[in-house]
């Protein structure tokens, strides 16, 4: 079991070399990490600036991955790819050009919208969801031509479904939950679910508090079985993990996630007033070490072996050479 | 000699299909484009965004080049491989970063000033030349570590050396004249000709009128001859072309070329108030169609045919592969 693919995709912490080190020592291989939420072009590439300079520093740990082999080549090396996205596409701003400038610049996934309203498509937590736009048909055009994945995580259930049958590729939902498990406006419901596997697109369990049974005291076993459940609703191929770990954050950050610059009005998002900063993360998923556990977790909720390599990592493995090329 | 290689490192015409067909029916396999003069780093990306529109369109003439293979590629698929340069340091803005980000963009060369004095280094317009600053040394070092080439056509005498001084990989002149064929600030002195072929550099003679003797009116054999006795004086193996062609573009864009936005007085530059448009190209070099002219005008001056192939095209290749790896 030690030698399979461990591949999340979705993480967004505080990153430092602790953390880097332990993807290495968790043996995670891939991983997609945020780049931005709320940041114009510029600002965003700012971040980027900030990343190659991680990359320069702990060299030793992670490289920038653009393709599928880039995920063989850090099993080889021992070293975690990195793979860049946005969870909002405002670093698009209102310019189509300029989204082959990001993926020149690395960007391999976008999220069409992010909770609110984008130029694009609509947000799971409008109350009017308006489909895809004419602008975010062109964009979806592009990012197919490209190979970007669009990612709805954050997007309302019309404009997720209209994307499902405009991409003339799989898209996927990077980090979030089935609804039937655990009700929230983040996690997706039964129609969303069996379309995205029907169109061979993948779905990323996400371990953010929020989007859990019983919230941070949600049981791994709780977690494990409803996975299999889901195995058993969709098939295992669209299966896969995107953990949205934000690791080390300061509170300030999720209100920025959830604030960005759009209201005046504190927005809580998933929180509350009385619980607005990040959530515990359950005792069981605290960092990338933790993939372990999730692992023992799915064998004894029923999986074979080969059941969890998928999981893992294999299915993601899979997309990322169908979406990016190898 | 039908199939030599040929490169022009630097070109910065008003680009259409006509142009891109005439540099195939040229037989010319790379061209060094100008991206930016005075642009910000976001209306540099603009100006990327327009380029990757051509090469959608275009792809059949034209493709990104960013290393030496690309130059072979181009000519087994009888396509021209487009290199993209600054000719002023103003994308950077004042942020290090940016430069790993236009190397990610597909920057192969980059002026440190044009004409005036900039955050890195002087410009032969400027009455003092202070060489390299704090700054330029610090960008110096980036691009010598991601290798994109140091450019000095438009930097002044001191910084020029200093720039070869300081720098560990080979520099560039990539469009200019030996001064003591033609005297003129933007032409180079015998002191740094010397010093760039020392060190492995390289000139790219200009064809732009005010860099020729006699102007518009410059003989074929005359900037011939002055080949030969720079081969005689340097070595062959520093000598390429840099024709410095601006075809068909409006009068307006030589003035954007020399005042940007930094005057409110209009500088002429190498023009004047009677001639303060584009001069008109010498008869025997208006297009990329006349390199064949400039082969046999070298043969007629008393190179060898290795010698021809040597300066139209070899010696880039040479030091593209130095610059850009294979």
């Amino acid at each position: 079991m030690n030698k399979i693919i461990i591949i999340d995709c979705l993480q967004y912490s505080k990153w430092t070399r602790k953390i880097f080190q332990q993807m290495n020592d968790g043996g995670v291989h891939a991983v997609h990490v945020t780049i931005s939420y709320h940041e114009t072009f510029r600002e965003m590439v700012h971040n980027l600036e900030q990343w190659n300079r991680w990359f320069e520093e702990y060299s030793e740990l992670i490289f920038l991955g653009k393709t599928s082999n880039d995920i063989l080549r850090a099993r080889k090396e021992n070293k975690t790819a990195i793979f860049f996205g946005f969870q909002n596409p405002s670093p698009i701003e209102e310019d189509l050009g300029l989204i082959e400038i990001c993926y020149s610049l690395g960007i391999r996934f976008m999220q069409l919208s992010y909770n609110n309203q984008s130029l694009f498509a609509s947000g799971c937590y409008e109350k009017n969801d308006r489909g895809i736009t004419r602008f975010g048909q062109q964009l979806i055009s592009e990012m197919n031509r490209l190979g970007i994945v669009i990612d709805m995580s954050h997007s309302g259930e019309q404009s997720t479904l209209e994307a499902i049958e405009i991409s003339t590729k799989p898209i996927a939902i990077t980090h979030a939950n089935p609804s039937w498990w655990h009700s929230a406006l983040r996690n997706k419901s039964d129609t969303v679910l069996k379309k995205l596997a029907n169109s061979k697109g993948m779905l990323g369990f996400s371990l953010y508090p929020h989007h859990l049974h019983k919230g941070s005291d949600c049981s791994i076993n709780s977690f494990c079985r409803m996975i299999v459940e889901a195995a058993s609703r969709y098939g295992i191929d669209c299966l896969g993990i995107g953990s949205d770990l934000c690791q080390d954050q300061d509170d300030s950050i999720v209100e920025w996630m959830r604030n960005g610059r759009w209201t005046k009005v504190i927005d809580f998002g998933e929180g509350s007033v009385d619980g607005p900063g990040f959530p515990d993360q359950p005792k069981w998923f605290c960092d990338n070490r933790d993939f372990e556990n999730i692992k023992k977790g799915l064998i004894s909720a029923g999986f074979t072996e080969v059941d969890v390599a998928a999981v893992m990592g294999g299915n993601w493995l899979r997309f990322f050479e169908e979406s990016f090329g190898q």
